[in-house]
């Protein structure tokens, strides 16, 4: 017999999640019947977005997450013993999949994509869903061009990080915005991003006007709020916006105000576009292929912010919110 | 000699603009050369963008506005003497304008299009700039599709009266917000609109829920401000906004604020975009075509407000800023 421990949510969030909104549940696994596989977590995926959807919708945190697991059992020939797959399964430690069974969209899973060496934990990384993230947004959404101004906030995490170096590689100015000197440094020295500034010590607008005097030609948003209304009012004539996130609102219980938006809108005719990544699902393996060929070649860095075991999900979790983690966050179990 | 009258910004304006703002400038004018046309404006329009423009982009308003004229004397054959042209010659009586040159976009005219019988005014209204403003931004940016739910603020000005007639002519079901209960009654009894409201005196959310259950699909902003925040948060995915304008702040010497549009556009991806008309000036004719045709048929209805006298523009101006008009605001010279 197998035991599951998975993370419930017992109380939908007020503000800050606490520890004591989660329940770590016990079961004990049946054995597999044809067409299931039995997998154990080995990476687990800690991301703002499962701040933004409890709340305001709800959703059971034991079927919500990405993870990397391996096959422990298998009566699935397409997923043999010891393969690796990605699953939504969430902050779960075994489980059984039935991947024929479409009921439900958290039975989806994907193997691992061919890595070529990269460690497995970018899985849920810069070649996961993050990576899908930035690279749907910003090339799809932003369309950036070659010699183009290219903005980004949240910009030391796990997708702002991947979307700066992106825009590099197609030939773009990045300025990027985040929350710590530290997070500037890495962004500027490591990553190469043109130019980096911690918004909680600038002045957004004076910064940007001389970071970007010819102006902003493209903005991946991750943030909201007061620093995307700073930025997108320095927006060149048909600029564009992806909008990613929000997370400086995730933890209010009502969306803040800002300054509103429609007049740099209409004045520069821009367009701002919210996204939510598996839009593109059936163009993932695309962008797999570019991220694990960038990463091989240098051109692409991946920072991780490991926590260690399953019983740390939780502060691994406050922690992303927090803005603790340099690059993705992740559990490893 | 024919003597020109203009007015011309003195001050560029500090909240409602104020009578002493202005000055009317006279001229006379010089006998015109080859290549020339001596125009007498016989339509003025006032629009909120030429508030808008004024403070932040400061633009002289005696190169700016639209007008319908009759050529009094004519050195280009393109437009004889007694035919009628649209032109941005702005808020002056007479004008002299050579349409060969091309070294300010102020000079260019078009002849005013075959309104089949429909009153001349219609060329600064629903078959001129707030026509083709309606139709693109409408149609274009929110490609609507029959069965789908439109809201339309500012419903009763001249661009939005024109939106949500044509929702309704492509199989939509269309709702308004306006500023008074005539206009309501106008929006729903004359105009066909489904549902409109009083922005002043109704919760706007409760409001919406109530007459749109099933959701809003597109959204054509001519306000910005809070209640475009509030419609958004009701929108279904893949939702598009149209952003013309922003009436509601164009008087304010910064930008107010408003809860955050950046939650709703991620979960929702949603998709909105700000425009500016001229985008598609080499396409008006197409706009015009219908807008004749669907006049015609009865399908559309254009309503003015009239403002008789060149001595009165000023006070056409602000009852319009101020939302004094229904359909249509235009000064008979």
């Amino acid at each position: 017999m197998v035991k599951q421990r998975k993370y419930v949510v017992k109380k939908y969030f007020q503000g800050v999640p606490k520890r004591d909104d989660f329940e770590v549940v016990e079961t004990e696994l049946p054995p597999i019947t044809n067409g299931e596989i039995l997998v154990k977590a080995e990476w687990l995926s800690v991301d703002p977005y499962q701040r933004a959807y409890n709340t305001r919708n709800p959703v059971p945190y034991d079927q919500f997450g990405y993870q990397v697991a391996v096959v422990l059992e298998s009566k699935d020939p397409r997923y043999p013993e010891g393969s690796r797959i990605v699953s939504h399964r969430g902050w779960c430690d075994h489980s059984i999949i039935n991947a024929n069974d479409s009921s439900s969209p958290m039975n989806r899973i994907y193997k691992l994509p061919d890595l070529k060496g990269l460690p497995n934990s970018l899985g849920i990384g810069t070649v996961g869903m993050p990576g899908a993230t930035a690279y749907f947004g910003l090339l799809e959404l932003c369309q950036p061009k070659e010699g183009e101004t290219v903005v980004v906030t949240g910009a030391a995490g796990a997708v702002g990080s991947i979307v700066g170096q992106i825009a590099k590689i197609k030939g773009c100015k990045v300025i990027g915005f985040a929350g710590s000197d530290d997070k500037i440094e890495w962004l500027e020295k490591e990553l190469g991003f043109d130019k980096a500034f911690n918004y909680k010590t600038v002045d957004i607008v004076k910064a940007l006007k001389e970071a970007a005097p010819q102006g902003v030609d493209c903005y991946f948003d991750n943030v909201g709020g007061e620093i995307s209304s700073s930025i997108i009012s320095l927006m060149n004539t048909y600029g564009r916006v992806a909008v990613c996130g929000s997370i400086s609102a995730y933890n209010d219980a009502t969306w803040p105000k800002a300054t509103i938006l429609q007049p740099s809108l209409v004045f520069k005719e821009l367009k701002v576009e919210g996204f939510l990544v598996p839009r593109w699902i059936s163009r993932w393996g695309e962008a797999f292929a570019d991220l694990v060929k960038w990463s091989k070649s240098g051109q692409l860095k991946s920072r991780e912010h490991v926590t260690e075991g399953f019983d740390n999900v939780y502060d691994a979790f406050i922690g992303m919110l927090a803005g603790d983690n340099t690059g993705k966050a992740v559990v490893k179990v």
